[in-house]
């Protein structure tokens, strides 16, 4: 249920995301897992166009932390850097997974105390791209 | 007319470019500039999606590059830097300048003798976003 409704916001919300061919395959805390198709984002070489491959893997950081914040918190990204390895010839997946205990409460505790708070996420798309990005929480001002 | 040309190109080989309303408003040897419309790139926050920002930005430097090179290279994204300064709240020009004489000059010259070179292009969507992406052009095997 909590793919569907995850899913769900972003075509509402995002739509790119809609025209892409992204589908949640799998959302928990832990991990998040986009599917997403290969014919609306082929290039003119029929390998996969770099910016949605990279599109991807923001959604992916994005749906974790949105999954894991609730929802007085807004979610921005902050910068991000992204390695293409290898073409990517068919459809995709895009894997974010939670960082490890230490990081994930460090921020958490930051973004209590300050309203406020960094991480960097991680998302590969199988072996053919590493991308890693900022990404900022922020209390919505008014909400407590 | 040759703006003309690189606005079909890519609508009918990188079909997400239409998907993100992207248009062709100057397209020479020496800039590449990218209109994008708001509607179809906006997310939750009615702000222009990081990942279509990142987009428009590749599409900038590729667009320069498939410009200046003959139609027997292949060009490939290697890896890219993005910093999100501000958020986009409106349709936004993605902008790409050529590199200085001396840096193009010597990826020319590479790519002449080794049949393969690497080069550093730069994107800015007014102060909001700078992209940075090494992209690589190779001749074609089989090609003169």
């Amino acid at each position: 249920m909590k793919k569907d409704l995850l899913q769900k916001y972003l075509y509402e919300n995002i739509p790119i995301s809609k025209a892409m061919g992204i589908e949640i395959e799998e959302a928990s805390l832990e991990k998040v897992v986009l599917s997403t198709s290969f014919a609306p984002n082929i290039n003119h070489k029929k390998t996969v166009f770099g910016g949605s491959l990279h599109a991807a893997a923001i959604f992916a950081c994005w749906s974790l932390l949105y999954l894991n914040l609730d929802h007085s918190k807004e979610i921005v990204i902050v910068k991000s850097e992204i390695s293409y390895k290898a073409p990517v010839l068919s459809d995709f997946k895009a894997i974010c997974i939670k960082p490890e205990k230490m990081v994930w409460d460090r921020f958490i505790k930051t973004l209590r105390a300050k309203g406020k708070a960094k991480i960097l996420l991680s998302a590969k798309i199988g072996e053919a791209v590493y991308f890693q990005g900022y990404f900022a929480a922020l209390t919505h001002p008014g909400s407590t």
